[in-house]
């Protein structure tokens, strides 16, 4: 781990399978930031002590750009829409606005953080989950509320979640269907999910973003 | 529930317990925009089909307002900081609006939906934790960010979360530290937020919202 002093760009403290730091890539790409990345290595140093100093939390990612110091997925792509308005992340219409945002909260508040890694560890090293009792776990959180997401999708979308142009709530979608394929949960019942899925992964920014690109 | 046609006041789908529905409690309060509340019973009503047409994700709060139908509470807070500017709940500054949305975002990804009773029903149900694996669940889940939010509160805060005015920060503090006492978290190695916590309760809109007052 190591800042880039005299460097202007800014700094992604990142790693190729954190679901927020994916969501971050594909917000630089759609807005065409160059940025370097530092890799942080997910098995220790990002909960020790130098990396804590940069990010209290200890998780990826964390941007550094203009002098701050950013953390949070969608803090950091807000802040990003103020920094390169083109293309906009969320609609200027504060009801569709809202609606985005809602539906990039269902994956960043209510699917993303109970089925994470760390989640993982603890009840397979705490409450001794078995390896069943781990994947039904995983299927659980991650089905449960995208079944929500697909209702909403039919409500929303063309072609992607965010309407004509891919915003905020679609590159939550795209980690989130990568972790949900990555750990065998079936997504038969979300044919519409499966449908914006595939248009965004095939456009540029996304296709850059994607964790198996990140070496 | 039911709703309440011809009103052209906001209605909110309330449980005085929920945690993301206080936030929303407090943001309303704080606009001083008067609405009506419909109860939703969150042993079953919740999850039912008729709730469901209304919340896809079986979950509250959500709002009507303006003729829309908003749901996840930081999309609803951000459509409210549209419809009545004054109070802002976040700074127009973007790097300062950034670390008061990343602090939200804690309790709103990290803390809250983790040690969340529809989890700790799931770790007690089907993978038979016991009355003390419950509880050190929640306070692992609820003390190891309230640390990361503790030292990020000393960067930013005077005297609140987000500075001078209580903004979106602030609403989801309140709750998380509400959830902490309710589950006997211990508070000691966080005198920052204890603080900042006191502070904001003894304001009209904060008070207005406690769970207790919901009746």
């Amino acid at each position: 781990m190591s800042g880039m002093p005299g460097s202007d760009r800014p700094i992604l403290y990142d790693h190729p399978f954190s679901s927020a730091a994916y969501r971050v890539r594909i917000a630089l790409g759609l807005k065409g930031i160059a940025y370097d990345r530092v890799p942080i290595d997910l098995q220790g140093e990002q909960s020790g002590p130098q990396y804590r100093a940069i990010n209290p939390q200890g998780m990826v990612p964390t941007l550094e750009i203009d002098g701050h110091r950013l953390t949070q997925s969608l803090a950091i792509v807000d802040y990003l829409d103020a920094h390169t308005p083109d293309p906009p992340m969320v609609s200027k219409d504060p009801a569709k606005r809202s609606a985005q945002l809602a539906m990039a909260l269902i994956v960043a508040c209510d699917i993303h953080p109970i089925a994470a890694m760390r989640v993982q560890r603890y009840i397979v090293g705490t409450l001794s989950a078995d390896k069943d009792q781990r994947a039904a776990w995983i299927d659980h959180w991650i089905s449960g509320d995208l079944a929500a997401l697909e209702t909403m999708a039919a409500e929303h979308a063309a072609p992607y979640l965010c309407g004509e142009t891919p915003g905020i709530a679609d590159l939550c979608l795209v980690p989130q269907m990568f972790n949900a394929r990555r750990f065998q949960v079936a997504l038969d019942d979300f044919p519409r999910l499966r449908e914006i899925d595939a248009a965004l992964t095939s456009l540029p920014a996304f296709a850059a973003a994607h964790p198996n690109r990140q070496q």
